[in-house]
């Protein structure tokens, strides 16, 4: 019996993997644009470091880990998300000493969540994030969110919603959370198991629990916008006069929130309000967190990033009926009579390939009416008929597909002459 | 304390991710040329996927896979090498019945081996390779061979050594197989363990066994040259035409084996021989194997690939001291003086990137000698200079810092301004 595929994750095919493609490629060039430099992490990581960063209250860390002993006993996993692993090499690589600061980094690659799978998640997904380390300029949160919103525009999406939100600063959310504290603690018996714990640890997290997310505690919950201080409505003024200022729209929603104690200001969130999108539209997550480095053992450092999943990008492009330009090219198809042409061809197939075309031939040994059929299934602008005759007077005929026109072109200097034909 | 990278992995960072990103681009722009379309398959697999198709007797199966069971109970493996993916994908999703054929894919990503980490060998690589699958034309052998020297000299590599062999079809190996039993049973005892297994499961594979490579019948083993038939002695004198016809110099030699049934006709490894290059020389392998498909549950395939370390193409790089092209791309750095002007730089700053420069500005509050400074680190071809004056009359500064040049552009039309300028 054939071997399947693992459940939750997918093959991108030719057809498909085009579209991949063109988003990393124009991933790529924003990068550029706006200055960001690609890094590569590995794959897993130590156990410990999504415990740290990630946060062990999480349901990440409690259910989804792709989690295992290697072959040295030593706890590893496959990363869940980008930004522990880049917050991993920033200081372990002290770039907190680079010369050019902040530091700014991208990332594009697989990630892995142990989830039901269902429309639009998948247990590898690839996320393409970036993370900006070493300034508290909120002029950087609008940059990071702009380019966020440039690349879903380059993608052809137009029904995108901005929601933004302040977690404010450490003395901002501590006194949100003994707000939050004194309100749900009088009835948190009536809310789940996970929610009573979370009480103490962590009551931002009530908040985003599922299961208790009807309860009518939920709704009047005090919000973290009443509870700012002075310098934090600041810096969040700052981050919106600044995404008027590039012409985003956003909405502010005080209830966006990120559980983990390391977050503070600008948490921000991008979804699809596509018709028919379905049920998860939230297409970007991201936010300032500046104690995430400190948490992990680097020295403080403020940092902003987001993550967005490659996969849904591409399901709101879809629901949108967007188009990514897709260039299939085939510069010339070699159809070839008897051995000699054939393996004549063979040869000039090579040097029109190292002459920067793209070229093809048979490899069946068809019938010359089945290599005209495959070298129109593959659009090709031109088709270089060998036949005997033609090689024993040293001449190959060449057929432009578009024109129809045809010319006979010496086999000698025959990649000379095809580019005069083709450029 | 700080958490540290996985031993055997590495970051790629910014300054060396250039190099990375300039050979994928040489491959992608390669694989368009020869006509192979990207496949991307998951990082992990059922174990019983490598079993099979890697096979049970080798050390990637025995010693070196990362296999874990994942939350549902699955026995799954991070992928150690490439072309087992495929051929599942290409059974699963029955590319057999593709309208173009041959299935000619490519692949790039990282594989995984728990190996002892030395110079040049990590525990996690990443593997580029291609698969043509459906043709047994001797043409295509040459083809995929001829891709794989391609990259390397687009990689600027001039110390290249391609070696070749045949191992026949099936009839030829097995006579060299009961040859090779004949050859090695009435010594077998003085062999390692490993070995003594290997006798009558795969004799062929005590031609690869370290322990024993310097035991005296291992240079007088019998040669699979000597057993080839007719068939298969036409089909290697073809494969080499082929190459002298593309001007592709190689060698041959008979002790290049593959060790699995599978595996037939062309085998294939290409070697840095750059002096200082170190011990694993093998830069490349690949090889028919017209049984894989059919092994792992498809229908009888014939298919040949190769795969290549990215790693060590880059250390080959490095030994040969080929410079690969790295362009550090930066239009435009802006440096301001005062909150208003700097709040106005935010803003031609990413008016500058959406019409396609690439731009910066400072993030630190840093004073004016140090902004300029930020902007020589990062050889910026012209600095935007926005102080309180210029912006009283509407005015921004722009300095060319290749010809000292500098103009009084309006901040009204900026960017058509700086166009002008730039292009």
């Amino acid at each position: 019996m054939a071997i399947q595929i693992p459940r939750g994750t997918q093959d991108i095919l030719p057809g498909e993997v085009e579209k991949w493609q063109f988003i990393e490629q124009k991933a790529k060039e924003l990068c550029q644009k706006f200055n960001y430099k690609e890094i590569r992490t590995p794959i897993f990581e130590h156990t410990e470091l999504f415990l740290r960063s990630v946060g062990d209250t999480t349901d990440i860390v409690q259910k989804e880990m792709y989690s295992f002993e290697d072959r040295g006993g030593r706890d590893m996993t496959l990363r869940p998300e980008g930004t522990a692993s880049v917050a991993r090499s920033y200081i372990e690589n002290k770039m907190y000493g680079y010369a050019n600061q902040p530091v700014k980094l991208y990332y594009n690659g697989p990630m892995f969540r142990y989830e039901r799978p269902q429309a639009g998640r998948f247990r590898q997904f690839v996320q393409f994030g970036v993370e900006a380390l070493g300034s508290q300029d909120p002029a950087i949160d609008a940059e990071v969110i702009s380019l966020a919103m440039s690349l879903y525009k380059e993608a052809g999406l137009k029904s995108l919603k901005l929601v933004i939100n302040s977690l404010g600063d450490q003395e901002s959310r501590k006194a949100h959370r003994n707000a939050l504290i004194k309100h749900f603690e009088p009835r948190i018996s009536e809310f789940c198991s996970d929610c009573q714990n979370r009480l103490e640890k962590n009551p931002l997290r009530i908040l985003d629990c599922k299961k208790d997310r009807d309860h009518e505690l939920m709704g009047t919950a005090p919000s973290i916008l009443e509870y700012l201080n002075e310098e934090s409505i600041q810096y969040f003024e700052k981050v919106q006069a600044y995404l008027t200022a590039l012409g985003i729209e956003f909405e502010v929603d005080p209830t966006l929130v990120r559980g983990l104690d390391y977050y503070n200001h600008t948490a921000f969130e991008i979804m699809s309000s596509a018709e028919g999108f379905g049920a998860i539209t939230t297409l970007c997550g991201g936010g300032r967190y500046n104690g995430l480095i400190q948490e992990i053992g680097g020295p403080e450092t403020p940092g902003i990033g987001f993550g967005m999943s490659i996969e849904r990008l591409l399901a709101a492009v879809e629901a949108e009926g967007a188009v990514l330009p897709y260039e299939s090219k085939m510069d010339c198809f070699f159809v070839s009579l008897g051995e000699e042409a054939k393996d004549k061809t063979v040869e000039l197939l090579y040097q029109l390939r190292q002459a920067g075309y793209s070229a093809e031939k048979d490899y069946l040994d068809r019938k010359i009416k089945a290599q005209f059929k495959a070298a129109d299934r593959v659009n090709a602008r031109f088709v270089a008929v060998l036949g005997e005759d033609e090689l024993k007077v040293n001449k190959i005929n060449v057929k432009n597909m578009e024109t129809g026109d045809q010319q006979e072109l010496t086999l000698d200097d025959f990649v000379s002459a095809f580019q005069q034909l083709a450029d």
